[in-house]
């Protein structure tokens, strides 16, 4: 049991109604890691740093089971900053900084060693590197999840087309599946992006919760209602981290098992926000994981027999 | 059992992008007699008309077992009327008009056969007219629940204060409860608006669902997810009349039973939506609100043991 993941491994400079840090390690292909890590061993890493990505990190990462030999580490170059301006709702940012870096000629490279995974998470990247990693692969993956977001349908849609065509499951936010079907109900957004390739799709909707579609079938998740969003940076990768972590774990690719593994990531994520970049992930324990996972269990059991 | 409801009895008249009606039956008190009325018989009703107020619509509350001698019909004026126009998205609206008519000095009435309801369902009107209901029971209600809007915030927030006292279970929208409390934070703002009086708050969240709040329990019901929302007028209403309808019909008030009676509004207002006005309030049967629940059931119902 292997899952292949990919996306990036960055510096944030982040600022939020709350505070600001200046240089926090960041990426979708850390939050994954960091979310995934807990349910699944090992996390087969395709990224890319610069020469100043942190070793600490790294061994960091390798002590929690993420194999980092698919991460390209160049000597001449910074690793991809990101830097980004949360308003007072905490439902949308302004974008200060994207230094691509590293990032601007990464051509992703799959180890031999990681041949025969069954499972393939696209954290969000260009389609082309997406793309790249599933003709890499030999044997097709059980499940392919992909992750994008709404700059890659305006500046990369026929590759993004392309890639979706390959994948199981799709993320996107509710804004991205408007964007992607030209549909406004999310009912028939999902149909329409359905019919591009991707057997399920989830639409992430922030504090709001979660939708999973399967052709005719839907199920939702809600989020926590938390008393404090501290930081939201990497919630959504966060919970593509948990789901494809809970999947990898059951090797249960049936509907009723992604309900619960949108549970499980919808958990996670919850984690995610409480403080800044990933740290709240490095800290938490698998007794916390249960915890909230139970809080989620309340939050949306009912008994309808009374009716 | 029995259960007095305080609402409107008007017209309206409707723009969606889907179309119009210039002249439809409405008002707060319309909807939830008829989300209720599925549950529980009596509804003992309190409102006022004009003379326009057509007697076949009085006839077909009769029918359903709406008691109407808490209605008021002044003979020289005309019925209560709203117009509003929803924007693309439905989640915001223009008002266009309205006139009070009747309702500019409605002074409920609280017929003797009415005294010792067991349960008051406040819809929203004016805090003068929620308080003298209250002040004319003699006998407490075993719940008393309350509807509002900001527009009683802004003109006449002590007042509203005062019910707040009053009653059991509160109900506003996400920004109202965010207006009322001054917190962004919906967990703040819960605790916040419970210290004023009502030890359940239930936050409607549109089609995000709802919350409902009791001390330091949270309960999440999701909206059910429509390929079209036709007519959001009387939603709010409706899940009001289904709320205490379910609730009236148990007689049980505990937290639990509480969110059996979300899911039970939750379930009313998605059919309220699909037509102009209360239409397809008028048509739906026993066996479509069985299934529409079923269908809730589905939409959230997920198995955990695998974690």
């Amino acid at each position: 049991m292997s899952l292949i993941s990919v996306g990036t491994m960055a510096f944030d400079a982040i600022e939020t109604p709350f505070g600001k840090v200046d240089k926090i390690i960041g990426g979708s292909g850390i939050y994954i890691a960091y979310a995934a890590a807990n349910f699944i061993t090992p996390i087969q890493q395709i990224s890319i740093v610069g020469y100043d990505f942190p070793q600490a990190e790294m061994d960091e990462l390798t002590k929690r089971g993420v194999e980092l030999s698919g991460v390209e580490i160049v000597a001449d170059k910074k690793s991809f900053f990101w830097s980004g301006r949360y308003h007072i709702d905490m439902n949308s940012r302004d974008t200060l900084a994207t230094d691509l870096n590293v990032l601007a000629d990464f051509k992703p490279m799959v180890p031999e060693s990681y041949q025969g995974a069954e499972f393939l998470m696209l954290g969000n990247l260009s389609p082309d590197i997406q793309l790249s990693v599933i003709n890499q692969i030999r044997v097709r993956p059980k499940l392919i999840v992909m992750d994008t977001m709404n700059f890659w349908m305006e500046i990369a849609l026929d590759g993004l087309k392309e890639v979706l065509k390959q994948v199981d499951v799709l993320m996107v936010n509710d804004g991205e599946a408007r964007q992607l079907s030209g549909e406004f109900s999310l009912v028939k957004a999902a149909k329409k992006i359905m019919d591009m390739g991707p057997r399920f799709l989830i639409i992430k909707k922030g504090e709001h919760g979660a939708l999973l579609f399967h052709k005719s079938h839907v199920f939702f998740a809600p989020a926590l209602p938390l008393e404090d969003v501290f930081d939201p940076t990497g919630a959504g990768d966060t919970f593509a981290g948990g789901f494809i972590g809970h999947i990898a774990k059951t090797k249960d690719i049936s509907f009723e098992n992604m309900k619960t593994a949108i549970i499980v990531g919808s958990a996670m994520a919850s984690f995610c926000v409480e403080k800044f970049g990933p740290n709240r992930l490095k800290e938490i324990t698998k007794a916390d994981i249960d915890e909230r996972i139970g809080e989620f269990v309340q939050l949306v059991n009912f008994d309808i027999d009374l009716v």
